[in-house]
């Protein structure tokens, strides 16, 4: 029973560590799988872009538990839902509405449901240890389905706009995510994008044609291309796009025809 | 058979990857979690700390190892001990008396009985690898209990001293562990700060009341409030406390009464 | 069948995971070790060096996996060959031979054997997963041989030339890694090493004499040593090398004979 893990929670202290024993406690069997623990802080969005496209390698059947949770302690729910074949978890902070379809059953975890678990009493700050943990292991075993958590409800609207197209054709999106070489990567999808001949992008003042790999562009050129992950990607040869523009999470990234 | 991981080794080389190798050569079935790799270097107190606040998250019978080891290829020992169920090993700095109570049995590896196991000769460096890993595997799969690897001994002291309460009723104790996120940890326990009406903190010239949740406070403010791992920790929500107030790992931490 | 991976993908997105679902999808039992995600991005040198120090580790059979990739996406090979009972995979920019001996046999991925399989149609900048993933499980389960995949082939030389003794008796060679506490690492067996007496290192003008382990220098002080990885190290204790004496990779280390 696969599970992976997307959290803001980095490498110093044992936080990843304590969240898959609290797992495991629960389903021995778990294979738990780190997506990544560095989802910058305080960015459901990033989590969000990032389990949207990635999910689809991992068997069906998989649980996706994504903890990037500023509102920890506070009233926010806790949600699950399958889609896909796949179940997902996530604090209700618009993680779940990137990953799935509006109208996809949701249900947040009701605190009576959660009080006649044999679970540990939570603490006011890591819900990842002592909620998510065990809440996955049981959807994982097959314990728990979504419906049996809590009442059905509506989630918190997604935490990034989706990119749109303009009454004049062009597209509009933004930066959802930063990787370990400073790419950016935006949420303009591939198929969007092969609606617009010659496709011309335009991010912090800069406009760049479409390359077709990173080898195209000569070391420290900026180039924008399709990623892997199937997303337009400002990218900047052998350098840091990121701070070579110096922009962040939420720029905007436009995109018309060439001429 | 659970075996959890706590160093300062890091991302950058093979380190961590090479110990679980060895690890796993002489217990094939090992389970090994990573509790963080990422202690700050020679830190004993923060490994200390950690594993004393985590190991019970994991099943009765795990070993947990700590190398955060500034004096590995000296005369320093090597130690072992159990205690509450766990298995515990790590180098003669004080890591296991934060972990154990004083009077635990505890036994130091003697050179005579590493030599009759078939392991590797030791390098001078790395001893995670050549001595930590075998003998976590040993422990973890019953080949050896702490009382066949050496004579009994005397550990070092503790690396941080324990938070004390003055004669006056106030507490006072230190920063042991900074996390990903800044936030300052103290060795102070909820179980003494509950002694004090309506407690105040102070540290670095700052007078703190205490909160319930990061979301009790204003984005950029800082905060004291009881953590996860039932400790005292100081805290900026959306911020870096550690950053903000300039302090660093052994910073003073009082609290007394509010008035 | 133990499998190895060694990138520069860091921690940022979930590349390591998503590699890692990949795998499992076609070696469901397959149990992977990271070595490190944190090569230096576009130093293929220090894939090598690193695996070629590490492999032995692993028990015989295992598979490792390099992916330090600058040139994904364009014409370079994908080669793999089987040495001293593992087997190793990785682009073709001189990772593989600063592993294996010269003349070991190697085979190049043909497209024509690639299309035969029922991988899904790579993308042009994350072979990882869609390449050197299902490859790496297809060799771990004997599905396939390296000879099966494609032609025999040269490879590329390899990425750090070796450390050479020059006609005068002394040691040239160059800093291949850079650890997690800015150790300075070269490619200077300690074999070739003990064949000068009192041996003296000069590094960024700096003349050092070889100390047994870190604890021999006082706190502060540079010093050489053999590392655990049986190489020439230049060290700082509980300081950083690199910084301390501004050098990077590729930083040229010579050794002579001490007077």
């Amino acid at each position: 029973m696969p599970i992976t893990l997307t959290t803001d929670f980095g490498d110093a202290g044992p936080f990843v560590g304590v969240m898959k024993a609290m797992i495991r406690r629960y389903a021995p069997d778990a294979e738990i799988t780190d997506l990544t623990h560095h989802i910058a802080p305080c960015m459901p969005a990033e989590a969000g872009f990032w389990l949207s496209r990635s999910y689809r390698y991992f068997p069906a059947g998989s649980v996706h538990v994504a903890v990037v949770d500023p509102g920890v302690g506070t009233a926010r729910a806790v949600l699950a839902c399958a889609w896909d074949g796949h179940l997902f978890l996530a604090p209700d902070n618009g993680i779940l509405p990137m990953i799935v379809p509006p109208g996809t059953p949701m249900h947040r975890l009701s605190d009576a449901w959660a009080a006649r678990q044999d679970w540990p009493q939570p603490s006011r700050t890591f819900h990842g240890r002592d909620i998510f943990a065990p809440l996955a292991a049981m959807l994982a075993s097959g314990k728990a389905l979504p419906a049996d958590i809590g009442p059905a409800c509506q989630p918190m609207p997604p935490a990034a706009a989706a990119a749109v197209r303009n009454a004049d054709g062009t597209l509009t999106g933004c930066v959802v995510a930063i990787d370990t070489w400073g790419n950016l990567i935006s949420n303009i999808d591939a198929a969007l994008l092969r609606t617009l001949p010659a496709p011309r992008v335009t991010i912090a003042g800069r406009s760049l044609r479409l390359a077709d790999t990173y080898g195209s562009a000569q070391p420290g050129d900026l180039l924008a291309l399709v990623n892997s992950f199937d997303v337009l990607e400002i990218a900047c040869r052998e350098g840091h796009a990121a701070q070579r523009l110096g922009v962040r999470h939420g720029e905007r990234v436009s995109v018309n025809a060439g001429g």
